[in-house]
């Protein structure tokens, strides 16, 4: 599953430096989704189970399966897989591989249930990535604005610096995320922090929907770290049409940003910034 | 809510800078799990459900399950919401909340069969701090080995220019976290990449699977980025004696390593670097 690691996904994107910009082809860290299934047979009976979806970049895939399940405490050793199938599925004219499928020893199916209580759940989607943006299309109620008012790279690139201002647990512990909305007059609406991603964004999210500011139509979001699928989903649903993040998209948070109009900014360092897609809600 | 916010976790570290160490206290991001529960009331019955279990840190608990909700399009807004109460528990003599149980209009309820289809998973442990710290224990099934062999902060300040010149994904996209082992003699043993931390780690132990070396307890797991409680989990599940994170650890991630003898390395910029636990195993 090797060559799946060595699969590229460029897109391109439009280059801020200072007040300059270029257009470019840029390479993104690949996310997507693999399904775990299970497969025991006792008594000549087989039974399939799916204990987990997670987003992954592809290759090694065997191994994050394996790694998994020793950890989940499923398996002891590699000596309790009896097989191991993998289901491909075409996308986009190319095969990709969707789903793993492992032949467990029938004397652990015990185990499972015992993971069942203990899962830890994080957020949600479909099974692929084509499925997963048809799914945010299902559940997105808000069509993102299209604002005549466009918002300057100089406001964006101070950003960083407004982020700190008012982040209160970073600043003592270094190991905390932040997810903050402005509006398009650059004016700072809110921020909360988490050392999960998804939960400060869900926070946020939380936080209009007590205030009933849901759509948040005319708003800009500004994560501390990367972008991933989830956290943009998570953005659309709200109807947020902007989101800036200090650190890299994945691929599939560009696929995601891109078909539903938002703009995706990522890479803010300083004086330099990228935007993924819909670069027409930025100016110089 | 927001008091538990404030609750911090101070810990006593000795600080590495160059060759010179010294004992002093941190302030650490606090990471405690909260159950969501969900609760509704039709025909004269009430079900409840527990919907996840997530590892977030303290504050804004009602607007982060609000916002979990709603991006998991089971509520459209906060009026669907009828009753929120907070099951709290005693932890080291002081009342924390573990769970947060919202009442929901029951005509949501069809739409929590259509989250479970679509649940992405990603690690397990148990319900608070203390559970899951015992639920280690059970799954744990190797000691940790206390070595004569003491390693030298000079290789682990080498460590993030090892870890670069064996990542290929990284160099391109800057987007991507890295796992790796080192042993005792310094050798470089393997290394995985994923956009997910817990990824990158679940390959790497995956790998040690595939070639028989589990447990590795005369290696040294590096990480690219900070260190959570399901990463040592996952390293104490392996054997793995020594953890180096390039960012800053949690607070549970500190507490599960101390109890089980693991020595936790974090914050490791230059010649920089705080040793959080079992600090014996490091030498000048």
């Amino acid at each position: 599953m090797n060559d799946l690691q060595k699969k590229n996904f460029i897109h391109s994107i439009v280059k801020y430096d200072h007040e300059n910009s270029s257009i470019v082809l840029d390479q993104l860290a690949i996310e997507e989704p693999l399904e775990i299934v299970l497969k025991f047979t006792k008594n000549n009976q087989t039974i399939y189970k799916t204990i987990a979806i997670t987003m992954r970049t592809p290759g090694n895939d065997l191994e994050l399966t394996l790694g998994f399940l020793f950890s989940e405490s499923i398996i002891d050793s590699y000596s309790d897989i009896l097989s191991v199938d993998y289901r491909m599925s075409l996308e986009n004219n190319e095969e990709t591989q969707q789903t793993i499928v492992l032949e467990v020893n029938p004397d652990l199916m015990v185990r499972i249930q015992n993971l069942e209580r203990h899962f830890y759940t994080n957020s949600s989607c479909g099974v692929c990535g084509k499925t997963s943006i048809d799914l945010t299309a299902q559940a997105a109620k808000y069509i993102l604005k299209k604002h005549q008012k466009k918002i300057s790279v100089s406001f964006i690139y101070s950003l960083p610096d407004k982020l700190n201002t008012h982040q209160s647990i970073f600043h003592l512990t270094g190991g905390i995320h932040a997810a903050a909305l402005f509006d398009f007059d650059s004016n700072f609406v809110c921020l909360t922090e988490d050392i999960g991603r998804h939960n400060a964004v869900d926070k946020l999210i939380g936080k209009c929907l007590l205030s009933n500011d849901i759509p948040c139509q005319d708003h800009i979001l500004v994560l501390s770290g990367r972008s991933s699928f989830e956290l943009i989903q998570k953005a659309i649903i709200s109807g947020i049409p902007i989101v800036v993040s200090v650190g890299a998209p994945s691929s599939l948070a560009v696929q995601l940003a891109d078909s539903f109009g938002m703009t995706l900014i990522g890479f803010l360092r300083g004086n330099k910034l990228n935007v993924y897609t819909h670069s027409y809600r930025i100016t110089q």
